[in-house]
C-alpha cells in the first residue's frame, strides 16, 4: 500500500556559541531543548505531511554536560506512531576534542499531527528492515507506559 | 535547626512576543521549555545557594496551545529534596480574553547542586503546612517513580 | 460600580544570562529596559484589557550594577489612570549572594490604551487600602509634573 | 587644550524586521530603547575614551509608532558634559514611503565614564559653532532640571 | 529627468556585544554577514522604492578580525543599476583603541526589485561628480566580470 | 600516511521560524548566510583539528526563496586545501510540499585554521573516490580563479 512508509529521520549538526551559555559557563538546557523540539517537529512533519505540536515530551535525560566550542548532532528518529500521534526518540551526540562523541542528551517526544485545530490521521509505519523492527518495539512499550502513567 | 529551611518557588510572568512563534503561529513549544528551565534553575539556585544543573526533565505536558499575545505565567515549586537533587514542579498558566486562566504546561525537572564539577549537598526540607505536606508527598512518589524506571 | 477596579500589578523572575551582557561584561541596559517595558506592558494590558502602547518612560534611574548570574525580580505596579492613560511605577530588584536585596534600576512609564487606532478610555481605580492612597498620590504627583513640564 | 573636543556624534540606520515586533504588530517599544542605549553608549564612548554605563534615562517619548519595514535613523548628540558624566540626546527618525521623515523618539540619556569601577573625569568640551552653542545651552538646562528633581 | 537620481547610500554604527561573538572570542562572521545584508537591503530599497531581495554575493573579504567591544561603521554604497538589479559595495570599518580605523570587511551585493513576485524596473542613475564616475566604472567592472562568470 | 585524510563533510536540517523572517515574509538573507558560515566553520573545525576563521567568501548566489515553514538542509562538503587554508562548497536545499528539493543558495567559503593568532598548516587531502577527484578539481579551479583575481 502507498500509505505504508518508512521510519523517518532527522539530523542537524551545530557549534555551540557563546549567545547558548547559562551563567555558568555550559550550554544552556533551555537551548537544547529548543533544538530537539525543533528536530522532533521536522521528523514529525516529514511523516505526517502538515502541520504538528508537540503534546509530551518524557524522559529527558542529560547524561553529560555540553561546552561551548562543542560540535553537537541532535538526530531524530521516528520509532512509533498512533492514529494521529507520533514518537520521536531525540539524541544529542557531542563532539569532545575531535575525536571522542559522548551521549549527552535523550528524550522520547510525543507529536500530534493537527488539522483545522483538530488531530489528524497519520500514515502507518511498516517495519522492514531488523533495525526497524527494534526501533517499533522501543517505541510501542514506551508508548504503553507513558499512556498507562495517565490513565 | 538553621538548615531546614522552607519550600522555594519563584514565579515569572511574561507576554508571547512574535520572536516566540512557531511557523503554524502559535508560541514555539522549544521557546516555553526554556522559559521552564529557567524557572526551575532558579528555585534550585535559590535552595541551594549555589550552582545547580538540570538533571532531568519528566513528564512535560502541553494541555492546550498558547498563542502570541497571551500573558503567561510560570511557576516552580519546590517539591522534594534528595541529597543533591531537587525536584521542580513547574506549571505554566495562559490568561485567554482576561478572564480565564488555563493550564498550559507542566513538568517534573531534577535539578542538581553542583561544586567544583561535583554533586554537592543541598539542605533538608522541613514540612510545616498541610499544603507543603501534599507538595513533599507527591514530590517523594515522583522521584520513586523516576528512579524505578532508570535501575 | 463594576468599572471601578484595583491597583493591578505583575511580577516577573529572571535569571540573567551571558547573552544579555555587553562588552564590560555586566547587564546591557537595554536589556534591562526591554524587560521594563514588557511588565509596564502587562499591567496596563490587563487593566485596560486591550491593545496598549508606551506613550512616554521618566526618570529611568540606574541605582546598581547588574551582574550575569543575578536573579533579578522586575515590578510593574499602576499607581495612576488618566482618561485613557495609565502610570506604571517599574522597580527591578537584584538579589546578591543569595542574601541581599538591592534597587537596581526605578522608572515611571505612562501607557494608553489603543482602539482601532485611536487612545481609548480606561477603567477608573478605586483606593481601597492605605498603600493604594500612597501609590495614587505619588502617581497623581508625578503625573503632574510631567504634564506641566510638556506644556 | 588638546583636552578641549568637539562634540561627538554617532548615528545608526536600521530596518525594522518582524523579530522586532510586538503583539499588535508595530516595531517593540523596549527594542528601541535598546536601539537608543547602544547610540547613547557609542557617542559616550568615543568622548570619554574608556568603558561607560547608563545613569539615568530622562523624558523618553513616543511621538508616532513605527511598522515592521520602517528604516529608522536613530542619532546621538552629546549636548553637555559634568565631572564624570556626559549628556546625550539620542532622536530616532522612521521613513514613511521613502518620503517622509517623521521624529519618533526622542530622550535624554546621563552617562557616566567608569574606570576600575568608580566614575572618572571626562573631557570638557569647547564650544565652537552656534549649534553647538544651542545644543550646550539645551543640555545644561535639562542638566539643570534633572539635577534639582533629585535633592 | 525626474527618474534621473543620484547614488544612494546608509551608514550604520554598531558597538560589538557578547551576543555576537563565535566561540573563539571574535565577532561572529554571520553576524556580520547580516548586518552588510541589511545595509545592503536599505541602500536597494531606497533607491528602488518598493520591496528588494538579495539575487547575490561576491567577494566577501575579511580583513581582520573585529573584537568583542568594537565600534563598526558599516556602509553600503550603490555603485551600477541594471534593469532591474543594483550593485551595492558594502565596506565596514572597525574602530580600535579610539584612533585607528581599519576596514574590516568589504563585498559587492546584487539586489533585485521586486514586485508581485518578478523583477521589475528600477531609476537610471546619473553620474554627477567625480567620485560617482568612478564608483560607476568600478561598479560596470565587476557587473561585467560577475556576468561573464555565469554564462 | 595518517596525515592523508578524507574529505571532510557535515549537514544541517532546519525549519525556518518566524523570528528568520525579512518584512517581505521571507527568510532573511543574512539569516542564511549566518547558518552557511556555521556549517562551513564545523567542516573547516573538523578538519583542521582546531580554530578556524572565515578568511573569504566568493559566489553566494540565492537561487530561489525560502519561506518560513520550509525546511532547509545546508551542506557543506570540503573541496579543496591550501597550506594553510581550506575551501568548503557551501549548498542550502530547501523542501517544498513535502516532495520538491530545491537549491536555494550555493557558495564557496575560505578558512583558515588559525593557532596563536597566526595561519597554522592543514592537513592534505587525499582523494580516493571518482567523486573526491570532481570535488577536488572543482575545488582547485575555483582556487586559482580567485587567486587570480586578488593579485
Amino acid at each position: 500500500m502507498s500509505e505504508n512508509v518508512s521510519f523517518e529521520s532527522a539530523e542537524t549538526c551545530l557549534i555551540m556559541e557563546p549567545r547558548h551559555s547559562n551563567p555558568a559557563g555550559n550550554v544552556h538546557g533551555g537551548e537544547l531543548l529548543k533544538i530537539m523540539d525543533n528536530i522532533a517537529g521536522i521528523v514529525a512533519h516529514k511523516h505526517a505531511r502538515g502541520n504538528v505540536v508537540t503534546a509530551r515530551i518524557d524522559e529527558i535525560v542529560f547524561h553529560c554536560p555540553i561546552n561551548i566550542g562543542d560540535i553537537i548532532t541532535c538526530t531524530g528518529q521516528l520509532t512509533y506512531v498512533g492514529t494521529s500521534s507520533m514518537q520521536v526518540m531525540v539524541t544529542v551526540h557531542t563532539l569532545k576534542n575531535y575525536t571522542d562523541t559522548l551521549v549527552a542528551l535523550t528524550a522520547f517526544f510525543t507529536m500530534v499531527h493537527m488539522k483545522e485545530g483538530k488531530p489528524a490521521k497519520v500514515p502507518r509505519l511498516t517495519v522492514t528492515t531488523e533495525e526497524e523492527r527494534d526501533l517499533y518495539l522501543l517505541g510501542e512499550r514506551k508508548y504503553k507506559e507513558i499512556k498507562k502513567k495517565y490513565m
